[in-house]
């Protein structure tokens, strides 16, 4: 990761954490426990990757920075919901997440359910309200693009497909439509919220999401070399459970040497649909690239 | 029930379930799962009292039906995946619901999960597409409304709220708050939903947030009525849960006759906010009648 790159994440970190902390925010009474349990599941840390990417490309049409980390920190509680859902005993199964209790470890099922559902259910609040953009036309937009992409077309559909992958025969295109429904949908919509808030030419907009759906790709494909490569300290959660369950990822399909030379073909071709922004452009370039190289 | 209102029940039931039909459609391929287990969340009945609420508020408004219909759905749709979610083992644990088995019991909790995190995030891409309204600020209101009404601050919250009520003091001022988080915010949205269609005048729009607001109240007394008396073939799910549970209700402090006549007093006080629209507000007077007399 180039040093301007890792600077930048931690500073877009940081305001997202801010954004989140005011959000949702402590609050008193029985409902405490909610509260609670939705900053826990947003709060604690992780890469941040989404909120960087509508941050960044926001940029590039100079949209006010007050309306840009408000469409972040959405789609970061959608992304978040999606993570405390999957983690539960009837889904995943996962006791860790970014290296400490998954939220219904640290809380209860029954907390983390509700936890997911009002992170899901505030995150269209924020982008329905009028502190995210003036005009309506872009609020009511961002809402559509997210629904559409975390609902059952986008995520929601990946991860029951997921859930049954075990038993299907999948190929690599149908562990391509899985990875676009499932992951691939929000980063589309992370790169789509800053063309959208910042009223985009088509051509760039069009020029994004390119980058978004390459990107995306890579990213799935270096997820599974970390799985059946790496290690649980380095992950931060449990590694090998692809293998260990009998799902079919680009590793098993390709091979490892194969699956990273298609990362890194990905990663070349999302960095030249950015050349239209030049030098605005080079953030998003350096993430590309360390999508295609990262270990963690 | 009025035979008027009867009809106007059944007739605003036949259109939602069709409508509801297009919405969630059946669908080819693994993801089948997911849509078959939305159409079973919410295709299987019940009395559609909110988006009757949304289709009468929106005649008196003169809103184009195709547009209400739109709502009623979304609407239902956020009812039907709070049920989904609630049924649920590690919430309330119930297996039969509307005299047929949960969503969980039919499918699995993995299914049953996904299924109402989809209708969630469909709901709010429905009222987010120009379909639904013509006027993007309409739509982004609607958006707002409904994500305020379901979160945390709303049904959610409540959600929370009641599961730990057993362990907490609760007086009538905390029943009551828990009651407007949990069933009173949709039902306020419900009747919300035809005023913000419809540009309704501010007075309008005050007199049906009280209108809903009695009704909302009336509907929880007479639901705990219900639940302490009624049998489990007549609700169509298990009943006396809440003494079991230990729980306070509306008539474990009031008793059943001043919680009766509560009620009453409720209904009365729904109608009279009814006063500005004349003979166009006859039906949901109707509606509070029944409510309060109900034996279902």
């Amino acid at each position: 990761m180039t040093p301007a790159l890792e600077t930048a994440l931690k500073a877009d970190a940081e305001r997202l954490a801010a954004a989140l902390d005011v959000l949702l925010p402590e609050v008193p009474g029985p409902e405490r426990r909610l509260f609670d349990a939705m900053r826990y599941a947003t709060l604690g840390g992780g890469k941040r990757l989404r909120p960087f990417l509508v941050l960044e490309t926001s940029r590039l049409f100079r949209v006010d920075p007050a309306c840009a980390i408000r469409a972040a920190a959405a789609l970061e509680m959608v992304h978040c919901y999606s993570l405390a859902h999957d983690d539960l005993p009837a889904m995943d199964d996962d006791d860790m997440r970014r290296g400490r209790p998954t939220t219904h470890k640290a809380f209860d099922e029954a907390t983390a359910i509700l936890a997911g559902d009002g992170l899901l259910t505030s995150a269209f609040e924020v982008l329905a309200d009028p502190l995210t953009h003036g005009d309506a036309k872009v609020r009511s937009d961002l809402v559509l693009a997210l629904a559409r992409a975390a609902g059952p077309e986008g995520m929601v559909g990946g991860q029951m497909i997921d859930l049954q992958a075990a038993g299907l025969a999948m190929d690599i295109g149908a562990i391509t439509r899985l990875q676009r429904m499932k992951t691939g949908a929000l980063i589309a919509f992370a790169c789509e919220a800053g063309a959208l808030l910042g009223h985009a030419a088509p051509q760039l907009h069009e020029a994004l999401r390119g980058y978004a759906h390459d990107l995306g790709l890579a990213f799935q494909i270096t997820d599974d070399l970390l799985d059946a490569e790496g290690s649980a300290a380095e992950a931060g959660k449990a590694v090998g459970k692809d293998a260990a369950r009998g799902k079919a990822t680009f590793v098993s399909l390709l091979g490892a040497e194969r699956a990273r030379s298609q990362a890194r073909l990905l990663g070349d071709q999302a960095i030249r649909h950015l050349a239209p922004f030049g030098a605005a452009g080079d953030r998003l370039a350096d993430l590309a690239r360390w999508v295609v190289d990262r270990r963690a």
